[in-house]
Order: structure tokens, then C-alpha cells, then sequence
């Protein structure tokens, strides 16, 4: 199994980094690809499907705060999800929006979390996917502490 | 007939679970695929239609508050109907918003009776679309209880 | 030629029987096919079209009021069109949003005279496609009375 | 060359008139191609070059006022958009929006000289690229004065 | 290797010239295409691509200000994002927003940045992606002075 990795150097930052030392633990092969800005990042996922053989793809994209950034936010979700439509593999799409964070710290904080679960998200996508299924309906955050489920 | 059911570990209700439980008191098969979150829906319902032989897929979303969970809504809704028209196979698009109860309890409900409404419209949908044609106009509600047709 | 019919269980009115009726008077045949809200409705369009032999269809959806309902159409729009592109093939798209009336009794009178013009366009694009340019620029309505052009 | 021409009877304006008899001081050759609203014009485009062999197409929307009319000009902007990539044909996507004029006398100045230059640009941008190389960065606009580039 | 420029002539600064001017320093090969407006460029793009033999495209956008631009500009977007899945193409795609600056000098120190850096990030991207992979997470802008990485 190869897992691409698709970042940006617009992101405050280093996703791809945090992704890289995620996936080392489980021993699993990479390539890094790194782009300037969110709108590049759907070519850089196919690339890293079809012309160097990933199985799937985190990509990593820094999101900004204005409305024009949301608009992109857009472009690039809708871009990720034909590419895997295109190629039959998943993406996992993981964005950091910069307004989310209350200061820098919380942000790095949400950033490092949300990426090292993803690397998990996608390692049992095509390995584990048993776990995720034992996972629905649970609640799980990506960046925060997970909600829960709702008791019925 | 084999229905897929594609869910997440996003949401806060097992979802997928409430979709088996309606699929078997109609003694259909099923085939599940739970990924994280909304935007990997698309690929998954892809894969349930091309790889597990799925004639049609329930999909299960859990959308939430933000205006970013809106756009990702959309991009979901967009991917939806790309895999229908690629594939030529109805996909039912189901998606339970956040901010739709006002407490938990009244979320759950408006959940459990979505999805089973919407299993027995896939399921029609493929044996008995009469069913369905016989109930156009008829303001059908799923998650609520059907406001019924304008009186002309 | 055969008209296809494509409708909803969600619409308060059966938008299809008056379709259906209207298309009666000039004798034209027709195929209906009902699906529960308008996010089927493209691929039910495309079936019409490929697995039906529809020359050309009318799409009657009914909107909601909310945020959410206008996502969904936008998502509809697309679908739509990007069904017409791959099919070449003229597709309807007739919407009636719910919050066009002040009443019912006035959405009903929208709906009623839009689904009936929309359905003399569809035949006119596929038998009389001069009546359409005899008209362009003419301020036509579906739903309202025609606004006329402006004078000049 | 032959030039497309797809508009509306929505408009309120015959601006495919406008366009023939630009169109006519040129000496071009024309397809006319009438739908009823914008939603209709992609299919439209895409017949006037693939069915009538035009070698570009202009089209002529008119868009209204409100909240949905904006989402319906998004839908047309992204379909006429997917019918040039794949058609590899350029369409000049005119639209003419219902609140640009303060009053109807200013609208309809709006929309003939934004036509009309426009006319201009399609046949340029087949038989004379280089003029539009030469204004590249002018500030050039259709439908009001030229604002001129930016003083460096 | 040689690139392609896509620009307008509604932009107010011929940004066309200034990524000519940088890509001479590099000693690249370049292809101009100038159409239009935004909505002009991803048919622009892909003929820079597949007809002109380029490498890869710098897209350069003059967005107005209004929410009718905004639309314009998602448009754009999307089209461009499908342009480089079909074509398997990198294209930088460069916009300025008339609302940038404060005023004209502002705009235009804006658009001269973000142009030449983009210009080293398309040459880069082909020639030398170790450059992006340096910076990744960095905090790089174009248009603006770097904001740099979050300290960590």
C-alpha cells in the first residue's frame, strides 16, 4: 500500500509533515506532493493516484477566511470528490479553515489533530475498514474531541 | 436485489442501523461501506454500485451547522448525482442536518423516521414504482409527518 | 415522439397529472416516472431519456423554503443540465419554489399555468422550434403572466 | 465560419436580433437557436455546434432578480463552461441581469451594447485573435464604457 | 517546456505582460491566449493545452466586484479544476479581486506579486517541485508578503 500526500505552501502549517509522521508509525509508504494553494490540489490528487501508483490520498488543504476562500473551498471539494469518481479510489479531503482556531495554538492544536486521525481514516478505508463500520453513527471529530453519539 | 448502504463515523446516530433493521423486515440484501464523513460518500456509493454489485445505495449524511458544512452539502449533492448519471443507478440521498431539532430527542426521531421512509422509497423505487407514482403530489415527508397535497 | 414525465412524492400538487393532461390535448404520447424529491430527479431524466426512449422531458420539482432546499436546486440545476450535455437531449426544468405564493390558492395558480406553458415548449422545441424564435426576447412567463418586452 | 446564436423568450429584449445585425455588417453566416429561459442554453450551445456545425456560439441570457434566478445563472455559467471543454469550441456566455439598468431605457442600452460588442469579441476570437491580444488588460467592458487599464 | 498565459481584456492591468516579463527571465518558452473575460478562460486554458502544446497554464482572472462576479469566479473555478483532471495538466489559476486594494496603486503592487510568484510556482511545479516541497506549510502568499508558519 502507498499513500499519497497532497499539501500546500500557502498552509500556515507543515500539514504534510504531521501526515508523514502519522503514517510512519504504521509503516506504511508515501509520496508527497506539494502544491501553492488549494485550487491545485485535485490535479496533484490524481496525479498522485495515476501517475505514481497511491492507493489513496489525504489531501491537506489551508482554507482561508474571507467568502472568496469559501468559494474555492467549494471549487476544490467538488474537484476532489470528480477526481475520485474519475478514479475509483478515495480522497480523504482533510481542510484546516483558518477562522477556526481562537488563536494560533488552538488552531495548531486542531490542525495536528484532525490530521493524524485522517492518516488513520484512510489507512483503514483500504486495511481496517471493519473499524470504521464499528465506528458509525459514533460521533467522531476530526480537530476536536469526538461528540458521541446520541443517546436514544 | 442488493441495496447498499453507505454511512458515516461522523454522525451522531447509527444511521446505517436503522437502515439494516427497515431492509430486513422487506428481506432485502445489503451491502454497507462507512466512511468518516460526507464528502467521502460520493466514492463509497461508487463503489457499492460498481465493486459489491449494489442495484441502488441508500447514502447516509450527517451534515452540520456551519456554513462550511453547507458548502460541503452541496459538493455532496453534486457528487451524488454525478454517480447516478454515470452509473444510471438511483441513489437516495439521505441527510440529516444538525440544526434540524431542537433537542436531541426530536433529531433522533426526525432521523429514524427518515431513514426508514426513504429505505422503503429505494426499495420501491426498483420493485414497485407504482407505488410511488400513485403518491406523486402528495407531499411525502421524510423525517416528518407528510403535509399531504394543496387542496385545488 | 414521446415525452417524458419525470415527478416527485415531495410536490404538494400533482404537477405530473397536469402535465400529463396538457400534453393530451395534442395527442402526444408520454412516459411517467415518480421519484421521491428532486435530487432524483436527474437520473430519473436520464432514464426517460435512455432507457425509455424520451425525445425530450419535462422535470417538475417542487422546492422548499429553506436554505437547504435552495442547495438542493442548485445541485437539480446541475444535474439537469449535465444530463441534457451528455444526452443531447432537451430537458424541461420546471421548478415551483413554495414560497412563490402569498397562498396556496396563488401557488396552485403558479404551478397550474407554469407546468402547462413549460409543456407547449417542450413540444414546440422538438416540432416547432420557429413559434419559440417568433417569440424570443418577448418577455414570456411560466407561471405568471408574460411580462412583454421592453419597448425600445 | 458560421456563428451560433441561442436566446431566450425570458429575455425582454430580442437580443438575438441584435446579434444577427451585428452579426450581418460582418458578413457572417448565423445558426439561431431559441429556448425558453437560461437553464435551456447549454443543450442549445452544445446542438448549434455539434447538430449545425456553428464554429463558435454566442449566448444570450436574460437573468432575473432574485435569490434562485442567481443560482440558475450559476448552473448556466458552469454548464456552458462544461460545453466548451468538450466541445473545444468557444461560447461567449452574454447575460444581461434585470437589475444592471436603473430603468428600462438604461437596460436596454445595457443589453445592445454589450451584444453588440460581444458579436465582436466571438468573431474575433476565431478570425482575429490579435486584437484581443492587443487589448489584453484595457479594462475592457461590454454593456458600459471601457474603464480603461490602471495608470502603472 | 513551455507555458501558457490565458488572460483578458477586462482586466485592468495586462497581466498578461508581467508573467510574460518573469517567464523571460527564466528563459521559458510561452503561448499567449487572450480572451474575454473570466468565463472565457478554462476553454482558453485547455487550447493552450491540447492545441498549443503547452506544459502547463498560468489562467489570469480580473474578478469585478459584484455577487454576480463572485458566481462568475466559481464558475471559473470548477471549469478550470475540470480542464486539469481531463488534461492531466497543471494550470495555475490566478485571480485578482477589484476589492483587493485600497485603491489603484495598492491593486496594482497586488497583482504584479501574485503574478510573479505564481510564474516561479508554475515553472517549479514542472522544473523543480523540490522548491514546493521546501516550502510546504510555510505560510507563502502571493500578492501579499508571506505570513509564514505558525510557531509551533
Amino acid at each position: 500500500m502507498k499513500i499519497g500526500i497532497a499539501d500546500t505552501t500557502f498552509s500556515r502549517i507543515d500539514l504534510g509533515k504531521i501526515a508523514i509522521d502519522e503514517l510512519r508509525k504504521y509503516g506504511v509508504k508515501y509520496e508527497r506532493y506539494t502544491v501553492p494553494g488549494i485550487k491545485d490540489l485535485p490535479i496533484a490528487v490524481k496525479k498522485l493516484i495515476e501517475e505514481r501508483n497511491c492507493d489513496t490520498v489525504i489531501s491537506l488543504g489551508w482554507v482561508g477566511k474571507t467568502e472568496k476562500d469559501l468559494i474555492s473551498y467549494l471549487a476544490l471539494s467538488i474537484g476532489i470528490i470528480i477526481v475520485e469518481i474519475l478514479t475509483n479510489k478515495h480522497v480523504i479531503d482533510v481542510t484546516i479553515h483558518e477562522d477556526e482556531g481562537r488563536d494560533e495554538r488552538e488552531l495548531s492544536r486542531i490542525a495536528e489533530d484532525r490530521v493524524r486521525k485522517h492518516v488513520r481514516n484512510a489507512i483503514d478505508l483500504i486495511k481496517n475498514p471493519k473499524r470504521l463500520e464499528r465506528e458509525a453513527g459514533m460521533g467522531k471529530r476530526q480537530g476536536y474531541e469526538d461528540v458521541g453519539p446520541i443517546l436514544r
